[in-house]
């Protein structure tokens, strides 16, 4: 039995790898934490869970205890706060697999252009992308994993091959994503009140939010060149779901459709969670709720000469904690999809 | 490795039954029938199970080719087409659930006045109404269970254990239930459209609902008198879930919300899918939904001596699909709660 | 051109407020207050005015400069901030229409016991509360008058035509509200998030919300004895729109669903904002969207000798803003609907 | 007062039309036309409508009788059906605006390339296409408008100014628009059903979606070069509105947000349907709702030299209904604002 805890457990990341873990044959979760919650039984905060964990209680974070307790971390503090937490972590023997951005960009000079000022600089090296269709081996053998932010897993998991094959153009990729409002958290916010969602639909942080140079990074080492993109989140009035539509320009203008699909068929072959859909059809975020799948479809439009990438995902769940779960087997030598293979939710 | 078959599976409560049984260690959907859609595959109808049933196809029902196939059946199709292919089933050698309401009324001609003329009523006597909480052992030795209707597992849930002990009174109970679309099924239908029912609500049926009669039926068995009752069926903006609202007037003014939580975690302390909430909390759909849990809360309202009684459910699991999987579990012998444990989806 | 202004304008009901005023031919909305927001422009917090009031800032309330620019004033502070303000308008010379429930509970003590100490009570026994299909003339001669809440209007209107003519009992009566979120205000708050409210459903403040004491007061005058309700209010997914379902005790047996409506028809005859449904039809809150309207429709249910009444209204509008200047329209001799026959928004 | 007829009213831009039409003090609706619903009071199957055009209702469409007795009709029957009617219309001395596709596509092989077979060619080259921003006059003298489709009004508005003065380039441009369901009209459907679309979002007609040629043409009248699109319409679940994000790609990389927000700017001074945003911030379709407004924002992406451009209106005001009142007006002389200065809905 994997013992693990769960640092900064209150929001919604937090209650969803709760509720992925119940269902997780080989998992105990033996600790919650939450300086704010600490003290509060975690079904009264998360009623949702009433009767699956009894007794389980959010506590004040204290690393040494921890260790005594359990063999592996969820950090889903926010970035920043990641940092300063997850080097005790580690120097305490766990393995960690942090959902913030702190340790997802390894240079350290963008990180801090798009963030801020690095306190743990010395684990960029070793931490791995946790994005398991991408790094598989590396996430089994490491001690921090960086778990992808869910634009990005929405990104570049139908990019990567095209770009590995030069079946596309590196230049002038285009990103149109859509995002479901959990995304934004659980805390208290005029901007994602129920009233000014509801029945809304916006872009924001238009070129310029902080997951653009976590794309781009993983789209350069696939490209083998440097990527810069538009990236472009805009707020969905649905709790879950992403979905991002890409454009990009074909190499050859005699790539069809097929071609594509074959290719990105081929690339997952071994990969579990993606699902590539039959020529005609695309994704829907209602289609992937609640579960870890990814979705991808395409279409070549030959009038142009782009082709157009449609993926979807649960950005809790293979966005977030999903995922993290995923990583969590691979670094325990579990089967992938333990506890992972649950059936889209629809409606 | 128990075989089931699921006749008319082209709708909500198929879709809801291929999601929880592929969940479920113990079982094998070996058949699943739709004259509508015979030959399509089941993953194009509905995408959000691609690669969890590869190859299994609608096909035409064939009582007899399915019988040589299967140990059981869910009948999913609508009430009259259910007691047109019930009694067949039943000469085959096969048990079934039966997800309609033909076989829920035990008085022919309560049945006969609220929906048609009966066409196999000679079942009625052994037909066993298919509420685990209250029939576990008849639905365990049952050939026919009857599964009952999303909105009188909300309403019966709740209120037989008072009823029992007398603490209510069986007259003057007012039902006041609010579902989600799903219940509505998924026939193309002006008033179910996204742009008719969003931002929405309104009563129907008020005063007719055809499951007054299967309400009452239930209630009077508890009360060992005849109960009738208003019930007032409302349509939430929303897929799934349905919270009722009951007030009931106390026998005795004395009786304090804390006598009836008591009585309530008493009468299911043994029932794994009714969850009874700590005194000043109170039901939310969503913390249900996509789980077979009841929840159930209430307030003694002191001023006026009426009880206050609320429950959510999942209409399409605990309320349709979900329980027909507890009584396939009862009935086959195995663990009542096998393939049903999900956290509810939240958010 | 009457000059008006709003005392707290930078929630729900001042955005409403100033919606409906933009389309008042005779209104001059003067200056808008908010200490909170002071200096800002009114377009820049609610951008979906932008060109409607050019140049409109929220202002620092100074009730001296006020009172040299405008003839009525509406406050639309939270209760006990509009009893702390109020005296010093009324005193300026101003006319005051109170959103807030400060001067609506005629009886001191029953205020005092639901909501706080008054600290303006010498103005309880001349404020008018604020329903002109009950009290037009008052309204019109007064300086104070207190605007209902949204759960009273919906519930008031229905009921008391029947209660004056003694067709229903004034003991029993149930009334089960929806609201929408708006309700609940723009400030930030945990439990109106988007991912809180949606596909959600839920009752809250049971036998406890305090609109409870002031629908008793109407009711109670109506009857002429003193009425006690259960009142139990849920929260709808939806941004606005109230339904409430009261379910009440004919007198005669003999009564019917016509009866019922023609008594209503004929109370209502000359109210334009009061629109009884023809009998089998019954209210959906999208269908008085945006509007004034108060959409009532009802059915005797034989069976149980009940009488079960729907009524359907924007809280925004009818509930809130749209009734405050249907107010300050009889306070100014204007023509009650002046600027009040907005067409609802359906979908 | 100009007499008018809406033939085919029995949709939802037949009832949108009604609903801007009652508030127009210039208008009077004479007849409203729908073979199927002939016979049935306009009420009746609008109850939102209860009140405001008593008696209305609808008949069985006959040319010769509507000439007696109006001056001016509304087309709003699918395309097809429109080519059939118009010219008997048009004959019979009756002036048309257009709702359906028919007449928008000054090339009668392009139309036939996307739709079907025109039977009405001779009526091409005089219909005038009825974007009020960009051919007032025509208008003003036109028999025949054709009213422009939805996802066209949101792309053309933003992007004409700056194809006209050679900012961007009129290749490689990218529409990425996002619709609310009531584009899908109100007829019977399984997938625009309420549990189809709730909590979804999806691409569909990717790269084959017919308004595709119509935004074509009028970008490339605008370029005065052909200008060739991508354009991938997608499905928000919300009733109303259209959020259009377009890139393109700026002539002179030095060119900043301030720049084209002054052309834009400068361009619509004189329109009083488009409000362009100020700099940082962007569109949102909930403060469009209920309006005619087109609100266009931008930003330059100085990382990617690509400007994106973002804006969003009301599909059924803007983008259907609304935009005909305002050809309606030029068309009779009257003010182009008249009837059409209603505040957005929010929230």
């Amino acid at each position: 039995m994997l013992r693990v805890a769960i640092i900064g457990g209150s929001g919604y990341t937090g209650l969803e790898l709760l509720r992925i873990l119940r269902g997780h044959a080989q998992v105990e979760v033996v600790a919650v934490t939450s300086r704010k919650e600490a003290g509060m039984l975690v079904e009264n905060l998360f009623p949702s869970l009433a009767g699956f964990f009894p007794g389980l209680t959010f506590e004040t974070p204290e690393i040494a205890f921890l260790a005594k307790r359990v063999d592996m971390v969820f950090t889903a503090v926010p970035h920043e706060a990641a940092m300063a937490v997850v080097p005790d972590l580690l120097q305490a023997g766990l393995k960690v697999i942090d959902l913030s951005a702190d340790f997802r960009i390894h240079d350290q000079s963008v990180y801090e252009a798009w963030y801020a000022q690095h306190k743990a600089p010395q684990y960029l090296a070793s931490a791995v992308y946790g994005l398991p269709e991408l790094y598989a081996e590396a996430i089994k053998a490491a001690r921090l994993v960086a778990n992808p932010g869910c634009y990005p897993t929405s990104t570049i998991l139908p990019l990567v091959p095209l770009l590995r094959q030069k079946l596309i153009s590196h230049q002038g990729i285009i990103v149109d994503s859509k995002s479901g409002t959990s995304g934004a958290g659980r805390s208290p916010s005029m901007t994602t009140l129920f009233c000014e969602v509801n029945e809304g639909f916006c872009a924001y942080k238009v070129g310029q939010h902080r997951h653009t140079p976590e794309i781009e990074q993983e789209l350069s080492l696939a490209a083998g060149a440097q990527v810069t993109i538009n990236f472009t989140p805009h707020l969905l009035p649905i709790s879950r779901g992403i979905l991002t539509t890409i454009y990009a320009d074909l190499m050859d203008s005699k790539t069809s459709t097929e071609d594509i699909l074959a290719v990105l068929q081929d690339f997952y072959r071994k990969s579990p969670f993606v699902r590539i859909l039959p020529q005609g059809t695309f994704p829907n975020v209602l289609r992937t709720r609640g579960s870890n799948y990814c979705d991808i479809g395409c279409k070549v439009d030959m009038r142009t000469g782009k082709l157009i990438l449609l993926s979807a995902i649960d950005n809790l769940v293979k966005g977030a904690s999903g995922q993290a779960v995923q990583n969590m087997n691979l670094m325990a030598g579990l089967a992938e999809t333990e506890g992972l293979l649950q059936v889209p939710l629809y409606p």
